[in-house]
C-alpha cells in the first residue's frame, strides 16, 4: 500500500478503480493453470524481427520473459541481429552479400557478426531483461562449447544438362552438430535465464554464423523443451483463403510445400519447427512478434496467434 | 492453441479479443514487481467471515492462494468457523453461549468445535486450494504439537468496590503458547500448503479451542512472515470522517483506543496485528474480504483495501 | 541416572533390580535384527476395532508407532471408526443402516463421517503418538488429493431368474482409485507419521466414505510398503480344528473360500492382503489387535500372533 | 513369522511364551524416551578391562554398540589391550615393565603395541560390531592424521632436597594433542562405527603409545558428544562407607582427592571424565563393564552402575 | 599407453626418455603442496597486456587456467583489450583519445569498446581455455547485473590560483560501485571458469567503460579471493638499485609514492592490490606476463616474478 | 614467494633458474589431458614389492597417490607384505613354508599376519601418503564387512594313475568371494584415500589371508575402476625376443600361457588382471615398480612402463 490519495475521497474513480482492480484479479488468476501447467518447463525462444528492433516491444519481450521466469519456467532466448550486422558492416566499409538466402561470410564478416551479435545485440537483451526482474547471461556457442557447429554445405542444380549438383560457397556458415545442454541447465537451476547467439566453432577452434533459428531448434530438441516459440514478422501460416492455420502436420506440411504454397522464409521456420518436435521438444510454433506480449499470450492463453507445427 | 473456431474469420469481435488479450498481458507484466518481492516469502493468512459463506468468494479465496503458491509464494492459511460450528451446536442440541466476547466452551462444545473446525471446515478449503493447482494439507494444533496453548485466563472488574478482578470462567478456551513451525516449514519447503485450525493442546493433552486471529499471528510471528493478512468483513480501520486509515502505527492506535473511537471486534484485530510485528512478522494488514481476490489484489496492487498496523 | 534412592543400600531388591537390567538388556539386544531388516522400510497399520476402543490399548499401539519411527522405520497408520461414527450419527437422530455389510452413505451422514474420522479419531491417534515421541501428522484422502475415489459399484444377484444382477445403493461409499504418495513421502522423510481417515473425493469433488482395509492395502501397495498390518479382533484364520493358519498361499486361500471355511469380515481383509501384495507390499497380515503391543510383537518377533497372506 | 511350530497347539508353553511377550513388548516401550533423548548424539565408549576379555562380555558389548547404531544413536569406541600386549611382547621376548603405572615404551614396544592393538585388538572389536549388524571401521591416530600426539613428560619429586623435579624417561608414549575429527564425523554420518585403537603421532611422523582413556575424553570433548562411557573392572566410586556414589561434583572429587580417598586407577579416570566435559562433552561416567551389556543399561535406565562425574 | 615404436628397441634414448619422465615425475610431486594449499580457493587473474598479444603466451595462459580449474582451484579471469578497441575505432573511423590516462569515452565509442570486449577479446579467451580443458563463460558486469558502475568523476588541480579543482570530462568511464557475485560463484560451483569484460552499467542501464585492473581488485574482494594476479608487461617494482622488490607493505608503498619512485602505469596497480587486499583479498601480486606460464609459475613455485603487496 | 635471497642478484643461476620454471611449467601443461581425462575416476593400486621396501620409492609412491588424489582421482590402495610378514614370523619363531606358492597359514600364523598387514604395514602406508597431503585410511576385509572371503581350494593332479584330483591343504588362505564397496565409496566421496590389508573373513567370522593381486582385482572389478595398476618387480610381460610387449589381449595371453612363455609369478598376476577388466574394470595393468613414480607416470605419459592386459 502506498501513501497515494485515498480514492474513498473522490466518487467516481473509486469505482473504476474497484473494476479495473477486479478484472486484474480475473486475469491473474485465469493464468493459473497455465502457470501450473508450465511449472519447471524449459521454454526456448527465438527472438527477431520487428519485435527486437521497435522500442516497445523490445521491453514488453523483457518483461514477458523475466515474468515466465518468476512464476516457474525456465526460459531459454536464442536471439538473431540481421539489421544489426548490415549496420555494422557498412560502418565497417565491409561489402555484404546474400547467396540464396544467406549471407556469405567471410573471416572480416564472421568477426564482425560475432561482435554485433555477442556485443552489443545479446547484451541489449540481457540488460534488458535483467532490469525486468529476472538476471540474464549472455551466452554464444564458444562459452564452455556450448554449440559444435560443421560448415554447411550448400548446393544447387547445375545449370550444365547432367551435370552433378553445384557446391555453393557461402563462407563460414554453419550449422549446429551438438549442443551442450550442461551449462544452460546449469544457468536454469540456478535461476539465470541464458540469453543464446547464434555463433558456433568447430573443434579446429573455427567460429561460425548460424541462423538462430536452427540453434533455437537444436537447443530446444536437446533440452527437451516443452515449448519452441519462434518469432516472425508475419501472422503465422494461412491457408488459400487467407485465413490461420492453427495446427499443422507434418504431413499438411509437406503437402503445402509441395503445392508451393509455403514459401520464403516461412519454408525454412516451419522445417526448423519440425526438426526440433522430431528432435524431443513436445511443441513448437511459429508466433507474430509484431503483437505485444506476444510470448506471454501465446504461453498464457488458449489461443495463440500463430501456427502450431505437430508430428501428427 | 486449442481448436476454437478462428476469430479470424470474424470481423470486429477478433479485434475485441485482441484489445482483451492486451489487457491481459498488460496486467501480467504488472504483476512481475509483486511477484518478485515475494519470492519464496511466507504470507500467513487469516480466513474467515464473509469470505468463507459466500460460494463465489470461497472459489477466489482458494484460487488466489494456489496463485501464490506457484508464483513462488509460501502462503499459510489459518481459518476460523463460527457459522459452522454454531450449526453443529444447533444440531446437537448442545446449548452455546459467549462470555465477554468468547464462546464458552465446555467439553461436548469442544468436541464439536474439533470435529466441525478440522473434519469439515479445514477440509473443504483444502479440497478447494487442491483443485485450484497447489497440494494443500490440513493441520490442526494437535499435528506434530503444532500449537502448544494454555488456557486462557479472563478477568473482568469486581462489581464490589476494592475486590480484587474476578476470573471469568470460559471454559477450554486457549491461547497459543508456542508454534512449533517445523511441520509449517517442511511442508511449504515441499510445495505443499498448510490449512491450520485452531485447535491446540497443553502438555496434559487437554484440547483447547482457540481465536483464530490469535493463532495467525502466532504463526507469523513464529515463522518470521513477510505479511500476515486478516481477513474480515469490513472496510478497514475508518478515521472520524468516515474516510479508511491505511497505515496504522501503534502510537496512532493507542490513541484512537483511548478515545474510544475503534471498537468491538476490530480491537483484538488491531492488537493481533501488532502481536505479529512485534513478534517478527514484516507487515501486518486488515482486509476487507466481501471484495473478490481480496488476497491478490492486496499483495498485487500498490494500494490494498485495508489498515496496515505498523510499529511505527 | 536419577537421584533415585541406591539400590545398593537395600538388600534383596538391589538383587532384583539387576535381575530385571539384565533381562531388559537380553530383551533390547534381541530386537536388534528386527530394527536392522526394517531399518528405513515402510510399515503400513489399518488401525481399528478393539485396539482403537480400550484405552490401554490405545497408548500402547501409539508408543508401538512411536518407536518404530525412532529405531529408524516409516510407519503409516490408517485407521477406522465405526463405532464413533456410529455414537455421532446417534447424537445427531441420523438414521443409519448397513448394505452388503457396508454402510448405506446419504450426504448428511457423509458429513458425519468426514468429521468425526478426521476431526476427533484421526486428532486422538495423532495427540497419542506425537505425546508419545515421534510428531504424527493426521490426513484425509482430500489432502493434496491423496486418496482419489470413484463410487463403488455393488452388484447382488437379482432374485429373479435369468434377470441381470441388481445393482446395489450404498450411497457416497467409494473405492480408491489411485494414492498419490507424494505428500505421505515427504512427510516420512521428514521423521513425521502419517495417520489417514479413509475419506477420498473424486475429480468432481465428491466426498466418499471407503473402507480403511482397502485404503491400507491401497497406500501399502503405491508405497511398495515391506509390511501391511491390519489389526482385527480375532486371533487370525484357524484351520477346520481351530488352529491357526500361520500362512497362507493364495492357492490355498482360494479353496478355502471355496469351501465356505472363510466367511464374514475375514474375507474382504484377506483379500486386502492379498491385493497388497499383488500390488508391491512385501508382506501383508491379520494380526490380533486385542493383545497389547500387538504391532511390536508382529515386527520384533520370529512369531506372530496372526496369518500372514502370501503370492505362493 | 517363522515356521515354528505353532504354540497353539500346547497349552501351557503357549501361556507363558504370550507372558514373554508382553514383558517383551513392556521393555521396548520402556526404552522409548531414552531412544528419543539420545536421537542423533554421539556417545563415546571406552572399552577395556574385563568385558574384553570374558567371550559373552564381548558379544554383549558388541551387540550394545550396534544397537545404539540402530536406533540412531552415533557411537564411537576408543579401546585399550594391555594384556594382549603384554601377551606379544611375551611371544617376542621383549622385556616390559611400568614406570609411575605407564608401560615404559621403546621402539621395539612400540612397534609391538600397535601391530596387536590395530591389527587384532581393533579387528577383534571390529568384526564383532559388524556381524552383530552395523558396519565398524578400525582406526589408529594416524588415519587422515586422526590423532596427533606429542612426548608425555613425566616428572617425579627428585629424591634430593632442594633439587628440580626429575624427568622419568617412559619412551614413546604420547598424549593427545589434537583431534581431526572430520574422519569421525565423516565415518558417522555414513553410519559407520569408528573404533579407535590409542596409537598416535607427531608431526615428525614418530608413533607413541597413548592411553585410551585419554584418547576417549580428548574425542568426547572434540566431538561435543552427549556422553563419554569408562568401562571399567569396579562398580564406580564409593563413599567411605562403601556406598556407590552417583554423582560427583569437581569439588566433591578434589575433596576426595585431597582426602586420599581416591586413588590407584581411579584417579586418572575420574581426570579424564572431568577433561571430557569441561572440554565440550555433555556428560561423563564411569561404569563397571564386568555386568553384562553395561553399556545398554546405562543408557537405557534412569539408574546407571555406576558414577558420574559433573561440573557442579 | 600408445602404439608407439617400443623405446626398448633402440639404445640411447631410452635412457634420455627415462630420465625425462623421473624429472617430469618430480616436477609433478613438487607441485603438490601447492595443489593442497589452494583446493577449492578463488584466484582473481587480470589478464592483459604482451600476454593477450603473443600467440604462444595466450595458450599458455589458456592452458594455465584450465590446469588451475581442473587441480581443484576457482579461477576467475578478467580481461582487459587496448589495443583491439584501438584497432576497432581505427576501422571505425572513430578519433580517440586518452585524457589523464584514461580513454575519452563517447556513446560511439563505447559502442564499439563493449562489442570488442565482450563479442571479440572475451569470446577468444573463452575459447581457448574451453580448449583446454575447462569450460569457459565469457561474461560482462551487464550479465545478471554483475558489476553495478558509477561515473568516474577525474578532478585536477585548476590552472588558475586558488581556483577549485577542475572537473575532466572523460565521458562513459565508470567505476565499479558493486559486484553481484552470485553469478560467479554459481558458475565457480558448476565447474566454470568465468571472463569477465570490464563493462558495467548503472541503475538507469548507462554502459560504462572500467578499468580491468579496477574490476579484477573489485571482484577479487568481493569473493575474499585467495589471490589476485595483475599481469603487466614488467618485472614487478624495482627498488632504487634497480632490483625486484619482492614484498611492498602499504607503508612502504607510499613511501615509495611521496618519493617519486613508483610512477606511471604501476601506481594505479599497486593501488589495486591494495584496494582487494584491504577488501578481503588475502593476497595480490603484481607479475610479469611476458613469462610464459607466468601464472603457474607464480601459484606453483615459492617464488614468483613479481612484487606483492601486503597491508603490513 | 618466500623470503629466499632474490636470485636476481646472481648472474648465471638466475638464468638457471628461469630455464628450470620453464620446464617446471611446460611438465604441469603437459599432464592437463590426463587429469583432465581422469577427473572422478577410480584407480586401484595393487603396491608391493620393491616399492614397498626402498625408503625413497615409498616416499615416491605416497607423494603419487596424494598427488592423484589432491587433482581428482579417486585412488584406492591394496598392499602386500610377504617380507615384513616373514620378518615377524621369526621373531615370532613360528616356522613357515609355501605350498605351490601359496604361504601355508595355520592359526598362529593368520595372528601374525593380519598383525603385520593391518597394524605394521597399512599403518606405514598411510602415515605417508597423509603426511604426502591426502587423508589415507587404513582398512582390511573386516572393516565393515568389506572383503567376504572363502577358503581357497587348491588341487594338483594325484601322482597315482587315475586316481582324482588331490586337495592340497593350505590353511588358512583364502579368496573374495564378494566386495562390500559401500564402505569405499563413502571414504572416496569423503576425499579420504582407502588402504586395504588383504584380509577377509567368511560369514562364521574365520579370517582369511589372501593374496593382494586378487583382492585389488576383485576391489577394481566392483567399483568398475577406470585403472587396476599393479606394481610388480619386473619390467612387464617380455617377448621372445626381450622386448616389453605393451599389449596383451585376453587371446593372445592365452597362446603365451599355452606355450609356457609366461610363467611363475606373472602368471597370476596376468589372471587378475584379466579378471578385472572382465569384471567391468575398464584398463588393467602390470607396471615396473622399482621405477621412483611408477604410477604418476603410467597414469601421466602416453607411455607406461609395462604391459596392458585387455580383453580384445
Amino acid at each position: 500500500m502506498s501513501d497515494a490519495p485515498c480514492p474513498a475521497e473522490t466518487g467516481r474513480p473509486a469505482a473504476e478503480a474497484a473494476k479495473a482492480d477486479r478484472l486484474r484479479a480475473d486475469v491473474l488468476v485465469e493464468a493459473l493453470p497455465y502457470i501450473k501447467n508450465y511449472q519447471g518447463s524449459t521454454v526456448v525462444i527465438k527472438y527477431g524481427g520487428h519485435a527486437m528492433i521497435d522500442e516497445r516491444l523490445r521491453d514488453g519481450f523483457a518483461q514477458d520473459v523475466a515474468l515466465l521466469r518468476l512464476v516457474g519456467f525456465k526460459p531459454v532466448v536464442v536471439h538473431g541481429g540481421g539489421p544489426q550486422i548490415d549496420a555494422l558492416l557498412k560502418r565497417l566499409n565491409i561489402d555484404f552479400r546474400f547467396v540464396e538466402g544467406q549471407r556469405f561470410t567471410d573471416e572480416v564478416t564472421m568477426e564482425a557478426v560475432e561482435m554485433v551479435l555477442s556485443g552489443r545485440v545479446g547484451q541489449d537483451i540481457v540488460s534488458r531483461i535483467t532490469r525486468a526482474g529476472a538476471g540474464a547471461v549472455g551466452l554464444t556457442g564458444k562459452d564452455a562449447g556450448l554449440i559444435k557447429a560443421a560448415r554447411k554445405r550448400l548446393s544447387r542444380p547445375s545449370l550444365e544438362a547432367d551435370a552433378p549438383d553445384e557446391i555453393v560457397d557461402i563462407g563460414l556458415v554453419g550449422e549446429p552438430v551438438a549442443i551442450n545442454v550442461e551449462l544452460i541447465r546449469h544457468l536454469s537451476a540456478g535461476g539465470f535465464v541464458p540469453v543464446i547467439s547464434p555463433v558456433g566453432a568447430d573443434e579446429a577452434g573455427t567460429t561460425y554464423n548460424i541462423n538462430a533459428d536452427a540453434v533455437a531448434a537444436a537447443v530446444a530438441a536437446s533440452l527437451s523443451a516443452a515449448r519452441l516459440i519462434l518469432l516472425t514478422d508475419v501472422t503465422g501460416v494461412l491457408d488459400h483463403e487467407g485465413r490461420l492455420i492453427e495446427r499443422l502436420a507434418e504431413a499438411q506440411l509437406n503437402e503445402l510445400k509441395r503445392a508451393g504454397h509455403v514459401t520464403g522464409g516461412m519454408l525454412p521456420k516451419l522445417d526448423c519447427c519440425l526438426t526440433a518436435v522430431k528432435g524431443g521438444c513436445r511443441a513448437a510454433s511459429i508466433v507474430d512478434g509484431r503483437e505485444p506480449h506476444a510470448v506471454l499470450l501465446e504461453l498464457f492463453t488458449d489461443k495463440g496467434s500463430g501456427t502450431e507445427v505437430t508430428l501428427a
